[in-house]
């Protein structure tokens, strides 16, 4: 299969869904009380050229298990917009005071420090908003029990939250210039990343009606699949070109971020990244074809060819 | 009715449950890694001497229409989560710039900007694990039905989000130091602070099991009383002793904040405070002695003797 065709064409499907939600807004109306600035700040992350491999990994495990129909794209879109406010808070001068995020200044740099905090506590807000949406109900087959969704959407929370990225961010920022072991960063990898990533891959086995075994195999190779995309971008942060990378490489070891390649070296860092990815496809290897564009993910993850 | 005891002793039931949700975390287990400074942090927000105002109108809310059981608790904790990370948020040096509050130090003063800005993402996040949570489904009747949960959680995320809280924050924020009229005044009020107390009584009616009629009553006697709270805050912000503020009085005006007696002056702005308050008691007026603890709520508010 052609994975970059199929990337491009997921994408598609869940860009056009995110701007039904979030319709550009006129100007003015002439009249009435409205956050323009909110919107637009929203809007300004939200397309600034994510790859929505979050939604993607959830729509590809969706089908992956036969699920039908579009009740998967709320989740998917989601889980990108949680995403996204987390990119935004992250870059806060408080935070990792990042410039610039894919060649673009940051949303606190164009729309000001407070609506930067704001659009991201509105998009995680919206994020929720949109998975109890009633419309969501009819998009799943009868089959599908109310009770289904609201475990998906706590698990969505638990990835998110405490003991999930927010903690690993917590650790990362407190980790910054120290000099940390590997249960540090794995802690921060597993939770600033990988808990998002898991999850996005087990809400749409969950969502496609996957039984307990699969769903098993799913968070394995979710798991297996975060770790070696965060690896892999540590690897970019290094190597990568500052063109494609659309800020400055070497900043987290400018910034005393433990890394795999600082704690590792560069050479073991790759072969690490490579082996989580085989065991991630390993983990998924009873399914079919209906699971390549899972196991095709994998592969591309570790080119990170974008 | 004694209306003080009533609100104490609600007051402690969601101070026990909430203790139970972010129970005192162990300094250093000597093993392992956690977010530590994180979960001391939305402790110290959490249990900050807030009077619970929210929490205490749904319960009061869910008895009034026949609710039993403790199916309302995991909602109204939400609800006070929900409110304190606002706060914690609305406190940073990017926003209101704030240094006490309640008496002390604000969170980002003590745990710095970072842990402020993430524990109030967290607080944000766990609101909505606790209400998905599985657990919930057994606190109530089988007559139930999960979809109400799905429902009532939507709504409190759009009063939370863009349009609503998080919307009457943008336009605070972008409305200070100008002079703006009534419209732009009652945008804030009724989204930065009606809009999660309208929801907080709706969502203890419509969990309590409250028809379409007794629903709408009750949202009139949120949407009013929550205008009322706000005001009878902007009276307490010039008249109110600082002592019992925990901060400093007349920060409105000189922000150059809008408020009702900026606009209207002090004198009117009581009387439309009182107005409020009893229009929101006749909205209520057909139900009899189950609905007194939210009638003396009302005029609890008015006295603000908080």
């Amino acid at each position: 299969m052609d994975i970059k065709k199929y990337l491009q064409k997921k994408k598609e499907t869940v860009d056009l869904a995110l701007e039904k939600y979030f319709p550009n807004m006129p100007d003015s109306t002439g009249e009435g009380v409205l956050p323009t600035s909110l919107h637009k700040a929203i809007r300004y992350s939200l397309f600034a050229g994510g790859k929505r491999i979050r939604p993607i990994l959830s729509m590809a495990s969706f089908e992956a298990v036969g699920g039908e129909g579009d009740g998967i794209l709320p989740f998917a879109c989601a889980l990108e917009m949680i995403h996204t406010y987390s990119l935004i808070h992250d870059d806060l001068p408080a935070l990792d005071n990042d410039d610039y995020r894919r060649g673009q200044p940051t949303c606190h740099k164009v729309f000001g420090e407070a609506i930067g905090i704001l659009a991201g506590d509105a998009l995680l807000t919206e994020a929720f908003k949109l998975m109890t949406n009633q419309s969501i109900q009819g998009l799943f087959s009868p089959s599908h029990d109310r009770g289904w969704v609201l475990d998906v959407i706590h698990e969505i929370a638990q990835a998110a939250g405490m003991s999930g990225m927010v903690g690993g961010q917590v650790i990362d920022i407190e980790s910054e210039g120290k000099e940390v072991g590997l249960p540090t960063l794995q802690y921060i990898h597993t939770h600033k990343t990988g808990a998002m990533i898991r999850v996005s891959v087990w809400a749409g086995a969950k969502l496609g009606g996957a039984d307990e075994k699969t769903l098993k195999a799913f968070i394995r190779y979710g798991e297996r699949i975060g770790l070696a995309f965060q690896i892999a971008d540590d690897i970019l942060n290094v190597e990568g070109k500052a063109s494609r990378l659309g800020k400055k490489t070497g900043s987290d070891l400018s910034r005393g971020k433990a890394t795999y390649p600082s704690l590792f070296g560069m050479e073991e860092s790759k072969r690490r990244a490579k082996e989580l990815v085989e065991l991630a496809v390993t983990a998924i290897d009873s399914f079919g074809p209906e699971a390549e564009p899972l196991r095709e993910i994998g592969w591309f993850i570790l080119s990170r060819e974008y």
